[in-house]
């Protein structure tokens, strides 16, 4: 039985909390978070521990807070040669005090506390100096239902950089289509097959072969359309002319 | 009985054929195309016809053509008040001449011939000036086993645009994510949950609502370490910038 803490109660320390308190080879011993007025609500459960003097003794510490309160946090811990870990895409593992044994649980997912997710579809990028530690990271991510990953904090930051592109980028190119749209009294609805699929296809060949469209086509007189329509959202123009010419550079013979 | 015909045998025009053909409601009476060298291979099937002047006589003509050929083969077609629709998301209804009944049957969806598609889940956009020939368009969409909408050539024109943003853009954010990581010598399969499930968010809410990371935080510090890897990559920097900023606009304060 490996006993954890998990420190945090955003969206990333909610998830592990529920799935962790759910797993049979795991202990989650204490819930910490700063302050108890928070928002957090998992059927009931909340954190049950507010002050770092009074945490227990545990195998790991999931340090589930913003990358800004990692150094400040893990040196206000009040013991030493403890596995500490962070779940940060872009801290580096040198962030956490070094009086403790250091390591990282980074799920690479996107988080909504009040979305359901099935965490074991989510890749765990894990990362200890020690190789003990790396195997209790490993167990921790099989407990999850996760596959793990050994990855570098230096990798972890591209991989990050890349996740934004995935996520949050491509989330941002929905939400101006839903803009446009919306604008013609078009229901989003219409074109949420489209948005599953581009992404479903890319599991079964690379982006760059899964490339369509006016752009790769070099479709001169429907990007000319697509940019009269823009002229009423230059802010959203300049988008469009910058990915058309990536799309074509990329593509380019 | 519905007869068909379906004129090209690109991307589209194969896999109507294919799923038009399957359908016990319809007769695919011909399906055309300009020559006979194509790489179309539709489990041995072919197109049958390949001069105009042997079309025979049927309920609607689909021209699954580039939108550049419509004017030019609607035409050339030797036969005049029958119904002629096309496919296209950025022609206009008016690029089918004028001598036969025109409509639009276009189906929003991404379309490889070498990847399998589960019709049912395609909305068809449809158009025609007659309504009986809306109904027409309206069975075909049932019989592909589709949602059918009503949408004018206007709204189209913006909806495809709408398609582009969440289709080829998103696309390219996923190849820009898949240099990044191949550089760091990271599988790409790392980040498929990840984006499936950015896809998905947005069948419960909107992309809005979804929208996490750093530009939304305004996490200037994960900003700047991004930034300082796509120094590298000058190209893909002034788009995460703007994409960045536009983040910052929708949801500014």
């Amino acid at each position: 039985m490996l006993s954890v803490i998990i420190l945090g109660s955003g969206n990333i320390g909610t998830h592990l909390f529920k799935t962790l308190n759910r797993s049979k080879q795991v202990a989650v011993l204490q819930w910490y978070n700063r302050t108890k007025n928070n928002s957090s609500n998992t059927n009931g459960v909340q954190p049950n521990c507010f002050n770092l003097n009074e945490l227990k003794v545990a195998d790991v510490y999931i340090l589930a807070i913003s990358d800004k309160a990692i150094n400040e946090v893990s040196e206000a811990l009040p013991f030493d040669n403890r596995l500490v870990v962070h779940t940060s895409g872009s801290a580096n593992i040198s962030a956490i005090d070094k009086k403790n044994r250091r390591g990282i649980l980074y799920p690479l997912q996107t988080f909504s506390k009040e979305i359901n997710l099935n965490f074991s579809e989510i890749p765990i990028c894990i990362e200890a100096a020690d190789k003990k530690d790396l195997s209790i990271l490993k167990k921790i991510g099989e407990y999850l239902g996760c596959r793990t990953h050994a990855i570098s904090s230096e990798q972890r930051l591209s991989l990050h950089l890349a996740a934004v592109f995935v996520n949050n980028f491509s989330n941002q190119m929905y939400r101006i289509a839903h803009e446009i749209t919306d604008v013609k009294n078009i229901n989003f609805e219409i074109l949420r097959p489209l948005i599953i699929e581009t992404a479903r296809k890319v599991s079964v060949t690379t982006p760059y072969h899964a490339q369509t469209g006016p752009a790769v086509r070099k479709d001169k007189s429907t990007i000319k359309k697509h940019l009269k329509i823009l002229e009423h959202y230059p802010k959203y123009k300049i988008l469009y002319e910058e990915i058309t010419k990536s799309i074509q550079i990329t593509h380019g013979k």
